[in-house]
Order: structure tokens, then C-alpha cells, then sequence
């Protein structure tokens, strides 16, 4: 053992020695501010595509994140566990997921040719550890998280950060005895969400959601709107929101066909668009009431469809032709099946189906069909009329009337959502934007505990399904979007809360006096527990030195430089106005600005 | 936005609550006692084959470890990174590791069908990242450091968290610009690594080691002496220290041949061990100035070695016959290529090879030789005279001189140490133990910084090559290790500064006073920054409680019960005496324990 004690040092981050090097210009493949941003400001670098390697200023702020995130979780009580992100087939193929997950699972065999994989979320495993270890009503209700890497083989990873390949969740689960406890969960998670997003200070919108291939009943997402979100939500005036594929269709009243025409078939010949059909139906069989628009057209489209188990079939949906399909909403509807257009292949073993002249007449599992599943947008139900395909080249029938001249296998949604459509609950017309999704939580419900069988006893000695939550939010996702959300051209501005260090002390020129009064400073800050980054390298201009200082992004900027012989130096609020401050009580005015951050 | 604040909450480990479940009886797949206690105490649970799930209690352990060596490390001005664990191929085909890590590595392909694996060590990505950020003298010296979790497909993971296929590292590497900055760098690895474990509690001997599949020069390894461990090492009185596969033997000096007798070759029926050989070799052809011993006879072990490239080719050995080969030595010696015992296949292929009667003269690369290469242990030297194979059934050869009458293509350091065998450094006599690698540190030198040309400009504008140094400590070993080291009979033993709390506090009996004044003490210790672990379970027997406590191994129990009456409750030290106090002044009394702890 040595004799020496541990060397005492401060905590300065000076830029003489601290592993970063900047970037003056954007890098080549990083599409969105944030990500170019954090790689030109030394806060992370690619390793391959959608996987990163951290330096240690970007360590810093997913610290701060981690932190905030630990506390709220545990002040609901939630009790940290983690799990290993190596895990074996077996959970996930009894929940039905090694499939489900489909490409987007990394799959891999160990040395003894065991199937494995990285798991991308961990449902059946806290499943899994609470069966092992609980066994009795006694034991809930109960609630476990984490904080930890997970995998997801992205078909595009983009925007760094935002959608990764390897990535950090918190991820918590509860576990109750039933539906009330469960209510109860959400509603400590909903409001912990609250408060997480709050202090990270990420403006938030909470908009209804699809479970997805996560099953379960009520869902919330946690959105921050942005304009490079993937996610695009709805917001009416009266107070709905929803992730669009959430989103369902106000369903119009059945009409009734009495007074309805009979259905024609009529030669739409040069008609190869919406626009000029409607354009020729106006000018060749016009609409007594008014004229045709492309909402009164019904098109049919036909996908392939692959379920979990590898199946793929034939499937048409009909849409009215002014809307096209949104191919999330499809996938949300779908999910965990997969669709793809239908393929030259598909039409050619079904010439029943003829291209651009898809007509409903034919369609359908039922008798009265050709055995290719026919689903419709809610939209059309039975009384509207509609031009659509007659099932022959150059031909459409008109005054086609839902209900009476065909039918179908069920509705779909799955048809664009637009900006001025109706709310479902009547609260007005939706509003469309763009967000980040941060944040899910939704009601597992018992699927989980049913497909592992976790079971406790209840208070009669019976034995009772439990009720689970599932929680997460995007860690690094989170970064990212706080740098998308925090810059300006110069670069990034975190929020304090988050920031690498509150203050960044700059000393220009090359008298000693400046340095050494720059480390006096640097030195009295950190010792009163403030964090410093502290520009102390020798022969580096001002300006760049202040650029990288903007670069970088820590609230308050403190030069030390030609004031000093005035006795001044200058503060500069990342995003502010500069002032001066009498060198003399200057650590002073510096905590005062530091504590009102 | 909520209105509410952040909920307030202490951070007493309540046992009502706690994630929690002890467990009478040993699990039947643990071999190990720290294996057996961490699961029975609830610390982890097995997910896979050397892959492990965390509990609270298991968290908080490991949380410790690694803000000791966090400090220390940064007491080294170590700068904290963090890689993937997911990489591309490219970096370790170009280090050659893609290939050398054989079967221990977990490859995988993403969904383009790019190889890909999961890094059993980043020493490329290091290097790459400097390389990527750094160009100049001036950015040396460097060290960087990450904590992270590693993956090793370990052919038989074994002892719970000791040697696993998931595995958290504290990896760290220097970057220097000479052989003076790298030792300085190495030294300072080396002492804070004696820190660290001197703060956890963990005693050690640092031993020469065998860099192995790394690389690179000096090499040492900091072992915990334990029965369980799986490395062997050497000391002598005089201080030599090595694991055993850098242990390297004295090499006697020549002897003259000119009295030596010409090689004899003798008929050796029924003589099918060694011993068997020696007592009809002093029955039937004595040797006149002492009797032969096992160590005058050669024994030639037949190896088949595949080389990094995949390359299979046959090996022999030969080693006096009192010694067996040391596997790991042999692996060790060889590596990155792999040795395997000569297949039937390989003999019937090679009919020159006798099996029991393989004698030197046939065997050999050069002209005299028979093409397989010929190894010998340094034992071996010229002069020496021995009973070996004749190379034919049934016969052995005497007085067959080294130099003389056979050559052989070098040496290899591939025989077992014992007990007793010298020092190379003429120190004294070996003595053997086992232990535990806790640690490594090594100069790689310029091996990774020349395969992915790591250079910067040195003073002069000239680009050098950059030397580096490679360090790891295991982490979840670190707290097996302490978990084997610090138990008993009853259970786990934490030090106080590893210790998932420092108080255990046992309310026992039915009375509420008990609990309240429990509770009280509970309180106003964790008020002072205590962390206290309260068994505030109301129907558990004090029994029960009592071997909880022990079970679960914080270094002072408190136990609130009986003597509440009496005015008087009791702390035990987890391994010492009992005694009482006065329930008034307990919680002042039990804060000088703490302290003192």
C-alpha cells in the first residue's frame, strides 16, 4: 500500500487538458441541429450508424438527466433494479415478441449455438424477477425501474441521438392486484413524467397513443414538440390530444339510399389521377346537388400483409380519394403485422384486381368476395356514395352506395389525419404538429403476467393475475432533444439544470496577471461547489475562444481579459447581455447570477 | 404542469417494502460461497448462464465500488468517456482481435448483414478517438476511462459474478509520446489501483504478469488471495511475485557430455507410467552415481496448435517427466493461437509418432527433423542425459544427451510450478496460492496506436507514434470478491464502506411502541445521513428478523424489542459482541458506532 493519501484536486474542466476538440464546420451526415451541434461541441461521436461513444463533456449533462430522473422515479417510490441487456430467446418467445419484433431485434447464438438477444425493452423480464421472487397480495403494490442501454436494429437510424440503435431508457414497470391500484400507478408515473420533464426543462404535450405491439389498454405519450419529431400529434381547441395514429375518425350517421340513384358504370377513359376523374365525372355525368370532389371517389389500395408468424397475405383498403394512406397509422393498426405495397407479383396472380380500376364489388373474405380482405376508412358508411373502379380498364361505377351495392370486412384507420378535421370527442377542429416522443406510459394490463404467469394470492387464498404498467423514457433521446430545443447558430444553450458546468470562464491576451486572476476566480467558484469549465490555453485567439465558448453552451460566460486593468471583468449570459463586474467582489456576483439560473 | 412539488421522501430500506426476497436454502447451481450468498440474500439473480440480474440491495453495493475507483481514477486525471458496447468489425479486423478472440467473442449481424460484436475490451476504440480528436504533442499526456459493461463468451462461465459473460470494467488508457511519460503514466495507474482497493476493503498482491492476447510489455496483475480463485501465483521470501503463467523457469547451466555414455537404446516392456518406467529403468539399467528419478526422464506431448488465421499444425513438447504441462501456461505461452491434445486421427496420420515411445531424434522442423515442431522445457539444456521414447514400441533410449545426441526448435515456458521450484530471480523457493484477478495493468506500447495509426507531431514536426497503457478492474468481480472475502456461516459481512447500508435496524415483537420507537431511531439516523435498512415487518418472528440481518451483512444491527421496556435496545456489531443502550441517547450512540465504522 502506498503511503501517500488520494491526491486531493479540484474539479475544474480547464481546456488546456480536457479530452474535447471542437468543429468549426457541420459534419457531413448529421441531418439536424442537435446532432451536429453535439459532434461539433465535442459532447459525442459516431461509432457506426445509430451508435455512439460519449465524451466527457456529453457524460456531464446525461448525468444531470439520470439524476433528475432517479430522484422523481424514487419519490414515487419506485425501487431501482437492472437487467442484463445480453438475455436469452426463451421470455421473449413465450410472450410471442422474438418474432413480433421482426428486424428490429439484434439476434445473436452463443457458443453453444443458444439463441439470444439484446433486448430492445424488458417487459418479460421484470415479469420474470417479480414471479421468482413475489408471491402474495402482501407483497403489492410495487414498483421497479431502470436506467439502461438498450438495442434496437433501427431500418434508418437518424438524427443521432433521436433515433439510435443503442440507446438509454429508463424503463419502469408496476405491479398491482388490480385495475383501481393500477389506475393509481399510472397516475404517480403521469405526474412524475410531469415533474421529470419539467425540471429537464423540456416543454411537453400529453397526447393519447396506441400501445403498439406493447398491447394493453390506456396509453399517454409524452411528446415535445419540435419540428424534426418524428411523431406527428393532434391538438383540438377544446383540449384533445393525440399521437396521430391514435387518432380515430368521428363516424358520420348512416345515410339512407332511398332516394339514391341507381349504380352505373360509366368510361373514364385519360382519368389516370383523383383530380382529373373528379374533373370528368363534373363535366360528363355532373351531380344534380352539387359537384363531385375527390372525397366523393373511393380508392382502393392493395398492401401485403406479413403477420408474426411469417404469413403474408392480400389486403385492400378503401380510402375516399382525397386522402392518402398515413403508412404509421397503417403500421399502428396493423402492428404486429407488417404491410408493403402489393407487388407486380401479387396483381398477376390476382387479375381479378385491375390496376387503377380496383372496384369493392369483388372484394371480401365473405361470399360475396374474391377471399382478399376488404377494410374501409370509417368514413364510409353505408348511404354515402361513391365513384370508384368498376373492375375493368378505362371504366368506374357512379352512385355506388355503401351499404346497399357493397360492403366490407370491418373499418381501418388508416387514412391521413389533416390540419381542420374533427376532433372524435367533439372538442373542435385538430390542429397538427410535429413532436419528439420523450416519454410513454401506458396500462400493460395482465398480458404480460398471463403470457409468464405471474400470479399471486389473494386475500382469499386465491390465486389472481396481476396488473402491470409499463413506463419509459428516452435518456439519450432526451440530450438530444434538450440541445434541438436550446441553440441558436452559434450553438448550444442548455438549461442550467442540465448544463456541463454553470460557468465558463474565458481568459484572453497573454499576461500572466489575466491567467492568474482567471484561476483565482475559476478556483473560489468551484470551491463553493459551482462547476467551472475554465479556458486556460495559452495561445488560443479570443475569438476563438469565445466561439467555442458559444459552442459549447454553458449558461454564463465570464471573460477575463483587457478589463483587468480597469479592474473589471465581463459576465455574459449564454443568451443575454453582457455586464461588468468589479473584479474585486466579482466570485460574488458570479454565485448571485449562478444561483438565479 | 403539476402543481405540486417534488414528493419529499427519507430513504429508509424498509423491509415491508423493499424488492426483497432472502432465501433459506443454498441454489442448487452455485458452486461458491459469495455466489451462494449474493442470491440467498438477494443481491442478484441468474438471467442466463453467467449473465445477472440486479436488486436494490445489489445496486447499492455496486454504486459504492464505483465511486471509489470514479475518485481515484479521477485523482489520476482520468477522464471519464463511455463507449458502445455494440461495434462494428471493422476496428478489430484491423487489430487482428476479430479473429484472435475466437470463440469467446459474441458476434452478431445487423439487419444489412453487417458483422458486428459486443466489445470484450475497447483498447481499438480508444485509439481511435484519440486519433480521431488529437494531433499534436501538446494534447499528451491523456488518459481516458470509462465504466462499462463488457461481454466474454466465456466457454464455462463459473462462480456466479467472478467470471460471467456480462460483466461491468473499469477500462482505462494512457497516451503518451515516450517510454518515460508511459511509465510515469503506469505508476500512476499502479498506485491509484492500490488505493482503490485498499478502500474497498479488498486485500491483494500485485504479480508479474503475461500480457497474453493484449499485447504490449510490462504487465502486472493485482490478485486477491482466495481458495476460490482461478489464477495461481507465486511469491518467494525475496519478493519475487508472478502469476503463474509469467512465472519463467531458471535455466540451468550447461553441462559438458565428454564422461556422459553413448546413448543405449533398452527393451522397457510393461512400463506404461512414468514410475513404472523409473523402477525398472534403477532395476535394469542403473544409472551409477544415484538412482534415476521421474525428472531424468523426457516426456514428448503431442499438441495440435491453430494459429489466429485458423492454421492447425501439430506440436510437440517435452518436459521432464515428473511434469505435467500447465494447460494454462501452455495457452498462455501460445497465444493468441490454441492448443488441443493430438487427436487419433493426427497419429494415424503421422505413424512416425509413436504413442508412449515418442523420442526426439525423429522430431523437429530442420533437416534432421521429421517437420513438427519441437519445443522443450528450458529445464532442458545441453548436457543434460535422459530416458526417453525410442520411437518405437516397447523400447526407450538411455542416455540420450541434449546438444549431443538431439536438438529441438527452441523452448516454451509450458510446464507446471510447484511448490518448492526457484525463483528466477534467485529470491529463494516458490510457494504457491490461488487468487483472484482483480485487476491489470500493462504497457501495451505502440501495438494498437501502429495497427490503426495513432500518430501525433512531436515537438520538432515530426509524427511519432503514440505509446499507450491499458488498465482494468473488474467491477462486479470487485463485489464477488468482497462478498467471498467478508462472510461467515450466518451470511454476508460487507465493510462499512461497501455496505448496502451501515445500519440494520429489527423492530421485534407485536407491541406498537416498538415499532413507533424503532421507527423514531430509523428516522432521525437517516435524517443524519445514515443509510439504514428497518425491518418493519409486523407478523415476521424476531427469529426470522435476526438471520435476515445476518443474511444480509450491514455492519451494525440494531434490534429494538424486548428490552424496550427496560428502557434499553441493543446493537450488534455484525461480527462482534453485543451490547446495550440507553434507548434515550441510542441514536447519538449508535452515530459515534457509525462513525467509527
Amino acid at each position: 500500500m502506498p503511503a501517500d493519501t488520494t491526491l486531493k484536486r479540484d474539479s475544474i474542466l480547464r481546456l488546456s487538458s480536457l479530452f474535447l476538440r471542437t468543429l468549426r464546420e457541420d459534419p457531413a451526415d448529421a441531418e439536424v441541429d442537435s446532432h451536429k451541434l453535439l459532434l461539433r461541441a465535442g459532447y459525442i461521436r459516431r461509432a457506426a450508424p445509430g451508435i455512439y461513444s460519449w465524451l466527457p463533456l456529453g457524460l456531464r449533462v446525461l448525468a444531470k438527466i439520470e439524476a433528475i430522473i432517479h430522484e422523481e422515479m424514487q419519490a414515487i417510490g419506485a425501487q431501482q433494479v437492472h437487467f442484463p441487456a445480453l438475455l436469452p430467446r426463451e421470455p421473449y418467445e413465450v410472450s410471442g415478441r422474438w418474432d413480433e419484433f421482426g428486424a428490429g431485434l439484434f439476434r445473436l447464438k452463443d457458443r453453444k449455438e443458444a439463441d439470444m438477444l439484446l433486448a430492445p425493452t424488458h417487459e418479460e423480464m421484470f415479469t420474470l424477477l417479480v414471479k421468482d421472487l413475489y408471491s402474495s397480495y402482501k407483497d403489492l403494490p410495487l414498483t421497479l425501474y431502470q436506467i439502461q442501454t438498450k438495442y434496437r436494429d433501427e431500418a434508418r437510424p437518424r438524427a443521432g441521438l433521436i433515433r439510435g440503435r443503442e440507446f438509454i431508457m429508463k424503463d419502469s414497470y408496476t405491479f398491482n392486484i388490480d385495475d383501481a391500484g393500477l389506475n393509481a400507478a399510472y397516475l404517480d408515473h403521469r405526474n412524475a413524467y410531469e415533474r421529470i420533464f419539467t425540471r429537464l426543462g423540456l416543454e411537453y404535450v400529453i397526447v393519447s397513443a396506441m400501445a403498439g405491439a406493447m398491447g394493453g389498454s390506456r396509453s399517454e405519450e409524452f411528446l415535445v414538440p419540435c419540428a424534426i419529431g418524428e411523431d406527428t400529434f393532434v391538438r383540438s381547441p377544446g383540449g384533445y390530444a393525440a399521437n396521430v395514429e391514435a387518432v380515430t375518425t368521428p363516424v358520420p350517421d348512416a345515410l339512407t339510399w332511398d332516394d339514391a340513384p341507381d349504380a352505373h358504370v360509366e368510361d373514364t377513359p385519360d382519368c389516370p389521377t383523383i383530380e382529373a376523374l373528379v374533373a370528368y365525372a363534373n363535366a360528363t355525368f355532373p351531380r344534380p346537388d352539387r359537384p363531385w370532389t375527390g372525397a366523393d371517389t373511393l380508392k382502393n389500395v392493395v398492401y401485403a400483409v406479413t403477420d408474426a408468424a411469417g404469413h403474408r397475405s392480400l389486403l385492400v383498403i378503401g380510402v375516399p380519394g382525397d386522402r392518402e394512406i398515413d403508412e404509421k397509422r397503417l403500421e399502428a393498426a396493423l402492428a404486429p403485422a407488417e404491410a408493403e405495397p402489393a407487388t407486380d407479383k401479387d396483381f398477376v396472380n390476382h387479375p381479378e384486381l385491375v390496376r387503377g380500376y380496383i372496384g369493392p364489388e369483388v372484394l371480401g373474405l365473405d361470399e360475396k368476395g374474391n377471399g382478399i380482405r376488404y377494410l374501409l376508412d370509417p368514413r364510409v358508411v353505408p348511404g354515402t356514395r361513391w365513384i370508384t373502379g368498376a373492375n375493368q380498364a378505362g371504366k368506374h361505377v357512379v352512385d355506388l352506395v355503401a351499404g346497399r351495392d357493397f360492403s366490407a370486412d370491418g373499418t381501418i384507420e388508416a387514412a391521413e389525419v389533416r390540419e381542420g378535421d374533427l376532433a372524435p370527442d367533439g372538442s373542435g377542429t385538430l390542429h397538427l404538429a410535429r413532436g419528439i416522443e420523450m416519454g410513454h406510459i401506458f396500462q400493460l394490463g395482465r398480458k404480460y403476467a398471463e403470457a409468464l404467469d405471474l400470479k399471486v394470492l389473494d386475500e382469499n387464498g386465491k390465486q389472481v393475475t396481476v396488473t402491470m404498467g409499463s413506463y419509459g423514457i428516452g435518456v439519450t433521446r432526451a440530450l438530444a432533444a434538450l440541445a434541438e430545443l436550446h441553440h441558436d447558430a452559434q450553438g448550444l444553450a442548455w438549461p442550467a439544470q442540465v448544463a456541463p458546468a454553470q460557468v465558463h470562464i474565458v481568459a484572453t491576451g497573454k499576461e500572466q496577471t489575466v491567467f492568474d486572476e482567471a484561476e483565482r476566480i475559476a478556483t473560489e467558484l468551484d470551491a463553493r461547489g459551482v462547476e467551472v469549465i475554465y479556458d486556460d490555453r495559452p495561445k488560443v485567439s479570443p475569438g476563438v475562444k469565445f466561439k467555442d465558448a458559444e459552442l459549447l453552451g454553458v449558461p454564463l460566460i465570464v471573460v477575463v481579459g483587457r478589463g483587468l486593468k480597469d479592474g473589471v471583468v465581463e459576465v455574459r449570459p449564454r443568451a443575454g447581455q453582457s455586464t461588468t463586474l468589479d473584479v474585486t467582489t466579482a466570485v460574488d456576483a458570479i454565485m448571485a447570477e449562478v444561483q438565479a439560473l
